[in-house]
């Protein structure tokens, strides 16, 4: 099946999303923060959590179920470390709020870690990640989601795709950046391959009873995504323990909800029996380099190490080894240049919210 | 092949151990802490890392690729931050006195966040993180080793197993102690394949062209293990990632050898080309739990998310989801009382270390 797409301008895409979010009563200075870490999915080409998610925060601001002038507080705090309540503000904020204290820190004593409850879905992990490279300090980042994958050996949804990310810095090498989810797969191809009526293949998930499927949509109607490892053959309860860290340093360690409690982020999914904690929960962690090493010395390794991993000899049929974020990098330069392609029905949800809000949006037309 | 054994009293072989180490030029209390991590090893069923690596440790201390009285030094130092020079000494020391500085840190301050360079093969990486659970605080524990896995898409042995470790205290539930490599699978799995004649499932390793293979010889003779995820459907991609942020911050952040340049355990592998920097490198955090949240609050928690786990619904075929750590425990309890099983090979080699040190091993026969 080809989707047929149509580019837009970041630039117009991020005014657009900015507007939309004052509309629904979010400050300009935050609007415009939440657009840019919608814009950078879009432009590193992770389209499932850029503005195709613009309809989905809006959904829960109208209804009540975010608070669009959230208070960000700290409730607890050491040199080193900070515990943050969001407000039940929108992710996108919260998340960037939290980060820049932990960004702070990190440059005021060395390094910085800070736990956040009370917060909702904040988009790429490694959108923070990038924060803390730009100011030179490696960055670490993590949030749980709403329940989409069985522990290693259950038949139940209990772990959030709960990605993981990290960013070094390099010298004349851009930084290592990797934003990964603890899942084999992310819940997009399962939903792509339902689409367009394709089989998907072992390791990816179970239906609703836990057993492996080939059918995507025994997946998204009960069934669940397997985590990373896939199975125990291939070291799956890895991805289980993987999953199991950021449930208890983003949410046992916060007071957020932790594994299956967590609340959905699309109003149409099915909310959690109860709750065991505050919203949605995030870690993020800074560390300055010159606390360990000078940080010429490690900026000129880091470039070695890149150049090492790129130089492997290639396995027959690929092009050998990728270094984290250089994917993502590509796709930046190139869509900053030449547009975002949107999909039809992303493009769709985006006019429905010109019209409910009054926005322009489509000077392409 | 049944492979028989005859078990051991767990004191019996730390004795022996100890003893052992102490002829090497050991000192008594350096020998006391590296018999107890192989012996936790070894009581912890995860017998690659046991006594079974014993004479391993001595014949590098006895070709003086070991420094048996290391000086270990803090290089570099802030409030929750420290670099330490392993002085060419055992892993086993160097990494218990790093991990305790991590630990004092954060008992100080709230955090503490330890690279380490110019150390040796650490033992398990579990070890370092119960420390810090015993002490009540959430504890971490990486390190890189010799390349014995491609990155995704290459040919070459370009990284460790280098494994991750994760401890978070519980209430009445034991800690969460999380303890695995960053490769699909661990080495000692392909090796009891080839000893046995067996093939190997794919997503294991490849041959030395990079090729999936399901011959074990190959993998060994000049091959590769697989990172976490196996292959780009199954997310190797990501496997590749944590094993790039282990050799970043145990190598590159603290100046030891990273990627294919780390020094290989056994005296009969292959040595690297050249030093990138010194020796091989861990690095040690823990976290002090009252920084963020109140520690009953976290511990009632962590209990219900223990309980959580532990009653999902199985998945056809499985007794269900394990939590991290206790198949270890559980045979810690059983080998505690009933010995440790050792395999006629590692038997033959404790005795041979024996004849060679005059520490009397064997009083079962």
């Amino acid at each position: 099946m080809g989707t047929s797409t149509v580019r837009y301008p970041a630039e117009l895409l991020r005014h657009f999303a900015e507007q939309v979010f004052i509309q629904f009563g979010v400050s300009q200075r935050d609007a415009q923060q939440a657009a840019d870490v919608l814009i950078a999915a879009d432009l590193r080409a992770i389209d499932s959590h850029g503005v195709a998610r613009l309809k989905a925060y809006c959904d829960l601001l109208r209804e009540g179920r975010l608070n669009p002038r959230p208070q960000v507080r700290v409730i607890r705090e050491t040199a080193s470390t900070a515990t943050i309540d969001g407000d039940h503000g929108l992710g996108l904020i919260v998340g960037a709020a939290a980060n820049a204290v932990a960004l702070d820190k990190a440059e005021q004593i060395g390094t910085g870690w800070v736990t956040v409850c009370n917060s909702n879905h904040y988009g790429i992990a490694g959108y923070y990640v990038l924060q803390a490279a730009a100011r030179g300090m490696i960055g670490w980042s993590m949030t749980n989601s709403n329940a989409m994958v069985v522990p290693l050996g259950g038949a139940e949804r209990k772990f959030g795709t709960n990605p993981i990310a990290f960013a070094f810095p390099a010298g004349r090498q851009p930084p290592i950046v990797i934003d990964m989810s603890t899942s084999a797969v992310p819940f997009g191809k399962i939903e792509m391959a339902r689409r367009r009526g394709e089989s998907i293949p072992d390791g990816w998930g179970v239906d609703g009873d836990g057993r492996p499927t080939n059918d995507p949509a025994e997946i998204v109607a009960a069934g669940a995504l397997l985590p990373l490892g896939s199975d125990a053959q291939h070291g799956g309860h890895k991805g289980s323990c993987l999953a199991a860290v950021v449930d208890m340093l983003c949410c046992v360690l916060s007071g957020a909800n932790w594994g299956p409690y967590v609340q959905p982020f699309a109003l149409n999914q099915t909310m959690p029996t109860r709750q065991v904690g505050k919203g949605l929960g995030h870690f993020f962690g800074a560390m300055r380099i010159d606390c360990f090493i000078e940080p010429d010395e490690f900026r000129r390794q880091a470039d070695a190490w890149i150049h090492e991993i790129r130089s492997t000899r290639p396995a027959p049929g690929s092009d050998g080894p990728l270094i984290p974020g250089d994917p993502e990098r590509e796709a930046e330069a190139a869509r900053s240049h030449s547009g975002i392609p949107l999909i039809g029905p992303v493009i769709d949800e985006l006019r429905q919210l010109s019209a409910q809000t009054g926005v322009p949006f489509d000077p392409l037309e």
